[in-house]
């Protein structure tokens, strides 16, 4: 079959389109026919070798697609139409993923539809509400809020939760997209304060809750802009990893908690417990369409490389999918 | 009434016994005859005036007394023997307390031993269960084992939980009284690497649960020493408030979640709900005597500056008392 590879290099690795044997399902696996891929940061990661989910030599945490060859204990069987995580190996034409993660399309959304839903959907979900313990009306900072998991997480606290949502963007084209998906307070952080935009949205209090993709170069301002007995949830690292210096009794005087997390490495069970929570509570509201995937740009599987360029650049609102077939 | 003031001087604060009038009951509280209250390290951050709970004038955070007057509408009646957490003047000879966070106080102890009990006990219960969701048969790492608080996890964790104890002290000495609490592995931190201990009695996976009382000191070996997606609790900051050089993406990595809190600050809501599931879950365990405060010294409240000093020289093992009658 074909699929993406990387190929070391010595001025940065690149992707490339290559032949490799289609991968054998295990027990409890569903072999799936691939339509659909999506590009994350962390696939960027793995290329760069600087981490990653490296064990498989092929890209990709998440697709769409049609079973080929289910396990007879599954509820899945071959024709299904099924979307999911996988323990990588994405970027290709056939994939294995476990059957307690696979989750069955609406009749309403194309593969690329369905690509762009588990890694961002499953993310938003379990930093809101598994970790940050969203509770309803309250008010949440969502950085980064026109990237996937940032348009995802807007619309989860909105329709789940009806809180309060406080967007950071780069542009006023993605604060007006994060408006039209229910933001209330867009906040550009090149033009704006931050943190003092939050403080004013909710009266000095702060914000119950922060999805935090940025890490060292947001720290005080994230510390200014939660409430007393808040949550803050870290999850990306764009903005650096290394804090020069954190106060401790800053955040003791307002009992915060910091909860650091990724999705990729986390356990299976922990995943196939993630997505049946996630089945049960959000995609009634796909099924309906009340809540949808954002797409950005669709990009033949081809042209990995360039997708995950387009992604470096910070240029997209919502996901960037590969189209496979 | 007697109470135990602040007297502001130049070369750091002291402590005087004044006269002052006796505090009046407000709707819901209990005025309470002191018979015993107890020294908490917020009572010297207060003296010091560095932050603390400077509304009452009268130092003291807890107290075991007689009920002197009470709310008609309170489960409580003069006579009841009770021991809770008061907002400030817990040194007198009269406090107030919220009846909703008043206990009764076990037939078999003294007023001293009484007095030993909220503070200490509170937090460990808050810290393990509430804020560290410490489950059955997971391990904890208690540093300052032979603290006030340390000596409440110890007995909590190992009751309540059946968990691995692991504890940190200065010397053999309050090492040997952990292990006679419970502890199952006792450090001496002044010669011995900890999170190499901590790492060697866990078979390398590192404690589901730390209670840290020690902050900047102990950052990188905290860091060290917690498994993957464990819990890290911070309630003091004996080692320092600064920690130089975060590095965020080693908190991801792990999955940690690090809660930073303080009890005193709490709103009197808070504390309320804290104490009914004490109540609950740890009173019959005093009742029966298989869970007790631990008493190092007990001083007349007149000498509250030497029983502060005490504290301060990190001397005692367990609670140190004063004896209001």
């Amino acid at each position: 079959m074909k699929a993406i590879m990387i190929e070391q290099q010595e001025n940065g690795n690149r992707l490339q389109l290559q032949n490799h044997p289609a991968p054998e399902p295990a027990a409890g696996e569903l072999l799936i026919k691939v339509h659909a891929a999506a590009v994350n940061r962390t696939d960027i990661v793995t290329r760069e070798g600087r981490s990653g989910y490296a064990v498989n030599p092929i890209l990709g945490v998440e697709i769409a697609g049609v079973v080929e060859q289910a396990d007879g204990e599954s509820d899945f069987a071959p024709g299904d139409r099924v979307m999911g995580l996988v323990n990588g190996g994405g970027y290709a034409e056939y994939a294995v993923m476990p059957a307690d993660r696979a989750m069955k399309i609406p009749a309403a959304y194309s593969f690329e539809q369905a690509a762009a839903v588990p890694e961002v959907f499953l993310t938003a979900y379990q930093t809101l509400y598994w970790l940050g313990r969203l509770q309803p009306n309250e008010s949440v900072l969502i950085h980064a809020g026109a990237s996937g998991v940032g348009t995802a997480a807007i619309q989860l606290a909105k329709k789940l939760s009806g809180a309060q949502v406080i967007v950071t963007a780069g542009s006023q084209d993605k604060l007006d997209f994060c408006r039209e998906l229910g933001a209330d307070v867009g906040i550009d952080y090149k033009k704006q304060s931050f943190d003092e935009e939050v403080l004013a949205a909710t009266n000095g209090r702060g914000v119950d809750l922060i999805l935090d993709f940025v890490g060292a170069d947001y720290w005080d301002k994230n510390l200014a802009s939660v409430a007393k007995e808040g949550r803050w949830v870290l999850i990306g690292i764009l903005g650096g990893a290394q804090v020069e210096r954190v106060n401790l009794f800053a955040l003791m005087s307002k009992c915060v908690q910091l909860t650091a997390t990724l999705l990729t490495p986390r356990s299976d069970e922990y995943k196939a417990r993630l997505t049946s929570d996630f089945v049960r509570d959000v995609m009634p509201y796909m099924e309906t369409g009340e809540i949808k995937p954002i797409i950005d740009t669709v990009f033949p599987l081809a042209e990995a490389m360039e997708a995950q360029r387009h992604m470096e650049d910070n240029r997209n609102i919502g996901k960037i999918v590969l189209k496979v077939d």
